[in-house]
């Protein structure tokens, strides 16, 4: 498999905390991208082979043992559960719950980054109302899955890697809230989360501009 | 199950035909939305119901039969297909070639909302560079899309009802170019499948603001 990849964005950390905590990372050819700040608000150059291999030309896209790309993490984390014989996600209808509790957080990732795109407009055509609506909704998420912190035991999913995302993400950038004083049940899961190895070995980086 | 839905919603238009596509839209009901126009860039006040079974509040929002409520058009077609004994994905190694498709589509129709919330913005907020950016990554999908025209053939699949979703919503925008005298294959496929009864049935129309 083909992953281009960069140490910043929470929707690759998914994917490689899935690849990882399912033992399929050494099977992945990591390709780093560069991406010029701009990246937030007009085309920018391209790295070699993304736009080829993904019309959308955005990361993470992995591209199968066959060759196709998924160029979207939700369908790359379908990609590597199926190929580890389902280990990532639960049997029968508790599925569903966890894919409920996966787009709440995954929603909030997509947030997050809607957030990050904006602080890179120049001044003028940056939208206080826009950061406030993204803030707003990653508020109610952050809410929901405090309430829902219970869900997040037992064996390791796709939701609960998104959630460790998220909270990590919210964490790294200093102009995100700190979301753990007004959340304490999911602020003592997280900080035993943080400490797997797929994890720490993926802890974000800013992504080199060229 | 409840969809809460508007009929503008190409996201939400996708989760239609797969319901109508697998017998399934009579277990649905449908509860519809009202989205003041400045929802693309502040916090509206949300339709009854909505923010508190998905905490991103936003359509499309399936809740499925056992309660579960799922945020995100991908995750509410993977149930319908599911719970239609995968009517509407191929068996096999095929189905990652089917979802690479897929995401190129879904991924338009990201940009398609982009551009929409863009549009919705104060002239002085609104940034030329992010709408070149979102039209020069639909040209490239579309392109895309052109080249693998023939994958659309056969028993219609998530697929194609995601194409087809996209193919309808940048001709119901006349903000939108016309892809279709560059993309020919595509136009003469596109035409046959607009004619699907859960094309005619879902076809786009304003939301009402109140």
């Amino acid at each position: 498999m083909q992953l281009f990849w960069t140490p910043a964005s929470p929707f690759t950390r998914k994917v490689c905390i899935a690849a990882k905590e399912t033992g399929q990372w050494d099977d992945i050819d990591v390709r780093p991208t560069t991406w010029p700040l701009e990246w937030g608000y007009r085309t920018v150059p391209f790295t070699p082979g993304l736009a080829e291999a993904n019309p959308l030309a955005r990361i993470p896209t992995l591209v199968t043992d066959d060759g196709d790309a998924l160029g979207d993490s939700t369908l790359a984390c379908l990609y590597l559960d199926q190929r580890a014989g389902g280990a990532l996600t639960p049997g029968g209808a508790d599925v569903w719950r966890m894919w409920s509790l996966y787009g709440v957080a995954d929603g909030l990732i997509e947030a997050q980054i809607a957030m990050r795109a904006e602080m890179l407009r120049p001044d003028l055509a940056r939208s206080s109302a826009f950061l406030g609506k993204q803030g707003d909704r990653i508020g109610r998420c952050f809410d929901e899955i405090e309430r829902r912190t219970q869900e997040l035991g037992g064996k390791v999913d796709l939701a609960q890697i998104t959630v460790g995302v998220a909270c990590g993400y919210q964490l790294w950038r200093d102009w995100l809230e700190d979301w753990r004083p007004s959340h304490p049940r999911l602020a003592r899961w997280y900080e035993a989360f943080a400490e797997r190895p797929s994890m720490i070995e993926t802890a974000p980086a800013e992504t080199p501009e060229r």
